[in-house]
């Protein structure tokens, strides 16, 4: 574990001024209401309201950024990181993956998931959007970590009727679950896995669901060229024109992936509203072939945000190292050192993410939820400080962030998170005897 | 600056017994001598030689590796991190990079050098090969940090006799002037930039010194289309075909980027000992479009080995970022999911660096220099630890690092560097008044 520079944690909740961060607009103040709004940030908020603040966090040798919205993972499959790499796909899923992932329990997902909260909390993301099993533990473990999160329980069809009945059922139980628990850090969306996996009755019921609750709808979209190729060969239309005649891509809809769209799709995706979740890493660790095409997709008006992917497929769930990757790789594979510079990474980051889950806003200004984290001014990856944008994307991970406030409540302070020791002690334990029980080598 | 977990530092030299670290072997103690040589490694090594070490380390929460090998960086340019970014290539070479680099002093070589030293120390690199300018100066900082270095000036006459000439003159008195050192973890390289700023009259001197100096040769090849198709247009050759006939392709000859080469050079290559150095980072941020040919190379007996590049397209010094990304662009350009493995990457990373450089050696066993580097169990990178390859190369950066020995002195210990802030505070201020002074927003 990472040492605490300090060991005042504010434990309850409270009023925050943060004094003297470093922000694109100066040296500014950030004063957050006991509520977890932003209630001032500026030049003089600190004069203003220190006299009201419960706590103070010194920013004054730090960065303030909003907190990272990570808008495409599989939270729990932190028990699975490292156990294997380096495989062909359908091999690397049926011996590997599948085995492990058909034992889970309830209590591995709780864990699994506590550990990726920790991870996201220690590398600055504030907010995620998740897709898995066993939801109901996965939404736990996020109310005790404490960060925001989008949850949705995966739905597979494989067009089995029953199946689909199944999860019908178990997208409503979730999503009542979800509501009743009345979280404001807490959200459901239906999860569609994707239209592999779903079949037309699954996604067109989805469709229907997520518009009577308001709730978002989460989905993996033209991942791979063979998603593309198979849906062509089996329906005679591309993934896009299946989800559309479903109704799937909607304002409130997340396509995660969307490596092999083409420029109308693109556009398709743009005229519906749909926000795309960019994940660079796992796309080139899978060796799906081909970069999102951010450039499509920006100029057909689609608000384009970042992801990791779960850690089978990345294996980490940094978003600074994420930015670096995705912002390298459209430079990359399209050719051009000038596209998704620096502060464009940032801002799908950040405001992209919050855009497209509709929740948090990834903005420091009054009136917003106070989703901040403060990265260290006195470590190298800042050292020379010549921009901010350009040393949190390129040259920083997450380890240069050292506080973090979701909602107003401070999580991480000076590196120290409590209760980390004992997440990192049940997370090993459960992904062990996860192994053992599996008995895949 | 990340604060230590201990004040206890092994500030004098003295033997040193690691205890308990976990290895692809399993627990072992290693012993160093005060020489800086290990003199055991094994599991029983503690027993023998507890009573025999000046200074113990605990290693019983730590994963042990040998130091790693970044064979390709300019280290002075941390002073640009961040500086610029995203731009095409030659308007970000004339507007923003040269006005710099014109301007650089010694003092600022000096203090960039520290900077990346201590970033380099930081995130697990023990030994670097650099070439860039005001070369004895970036000597004295790899003496003062206490790394390994193999350092070149970097040779450029731009086919002007009397620019060779001064050229000549410079790079005698820089290897003359390293001898004179006689530090066993400072050695000199020759280092022609590239056939395209490198006449063919300066190649063949540099590889006639080179052979009789018994030193290095450190260059940049093949790393964008361009450089290719203008080689031809200019020699009827390709870039590799020159190096050949003016004797630059040896076995003491690094080769850096690559990524151009046809099947048949890299069978070149192989014939005649040369080792390459991957720049993924780089290569991506530049746009080059085409990913070094790693199956080639390897295919030809070519020795592989990994290097950040300069901070000014990169933009850190991070080997455990840059594994990943070597790793991943590999699967993604290359299409195959299995290709660079994380335990090939983590010893080209490591035995592929030392043996490029003929310093170091990459190996934890009796008998070779004692560069070795501890990384923290406890840390959310390393849980759960299915793999000690996976995690290194695929989930931790450099901040799962928390003790770094090189030729058997310790220069980190429990994230301890001694003199830190001065380092950070006077290469900040290099930094700032370089901009100044140049006049460059």
């Amino acid at each position: 574990m990472i040492p605490a520079r300090s060991q005042e944690f504010p434990e309850k909740p409270g009023s925050l001024l943060i004094e003297g961060a470093l922000t694109g607009e100066g040296l500014i103040d950030i004063f957050v209401s006991e509520e977890g709004i932003i209630g001032a940030a500026g030049p003089d908020a600190g004069r203003k309201f220190r006299a009201k603040a419960d706590y103070l966090i010194d920013g004054t040798r730090s960065v303030a950024l909003p907190g990272l919205v990570n808008t495409h993972t599989h939270a729990a499959m932190t028990l699975l990181r490292g156990f294997a790499d380096d495989m062909p796909l359908q091999q690397w899923l049926s011996e590997k993956i599948w085995p492990l992932e058909a034992r889970l329990t309830g209590k591995d997902v709780y864990w699994g998931t506590r550990l990726a909260c920790l991870e996201m909390i220690r590398s600055g993301t504030t907010t995620f959007q998740d897709m898995y099993f066993f939801m109901e533990e996965a939404a736990r473990a996020v109310d005790a970590a404490g960060v925001r999160a989008v949850l949705a329980y995966g739905f597979i069809d494989l067009g089995s009727e029953e199946k689909r009945e199944h999860e019908i059922r178990a997208t409503e139980r979730f999503v009542t679950h979800i509501k009743a628990l009345d979280n404001p850090r807490i959200t459901a969306a239906a999860g569609p896995h994707a239209i592999y996996t779903v079949s037309e009755e699954g996604l067109s019921w989805l469709a229907g669901y997520s518009r009577e609750e308001g709730i978002g709808i989460h989905i993996h979209l033209s991942e791979t060229e063979q998603e593309v190729t198979d849906s062509v060969k089996a329906f005679g239309l591309r993934p896009p024109q299946i989800l559309d005649r479903c109704g799937i891509l909607t304002s409130r809809t997340v396509a995660a992936h969307c490596c092999w769209l083409d420029k109308g799709e693109c556009e398709l995706l743009g005229k519906r509203g749909v926000s795309v979740a960019y994940n660079p890493a796992s796309n080139m660790k899978l060796a799906v072939n081909r970069a999102m095409p951010y450039h499509w997709l920006t100029e057909a008006g689609v608000n384009v945000s970042l992801g990791t992917d779960g850690c089978s497929s990345n294996n980490n769930l940094d978003m600074f190292e994420e930015m670096k990757t995705g912002a390298l790789l459209q430079k990359f594979y399209w050719n051009s050192p000038t596209l998704l510079p620096a502060s464009a990474m940032l801002s799908a980051a950040t405001r992209g993410g919050a855009e497209a889950l509709g929740t948090g806003t990834g903005i420091l200004a009054p009136g917003h939820p106070a989703d901040i984290i403060l990265l260290d001014r006195d470590i190298v990856c800042n050292t020379p400080l010549h921009s901010i944008s350009s040393n949190a994307v390129y040259s920083c991970n997450g380890s240069a962030v050292t506080t973090v406030i979701c909602q107003g409540r401070v999580l991480m302070r000076d590196r120290y998170i409590p209760g980390e020791d004992e997440v990192l002690r049940q997370a090993s334990a459960a992904a062990a005897d996860l192994v053992e029980r599996t008995g895949v080598a």
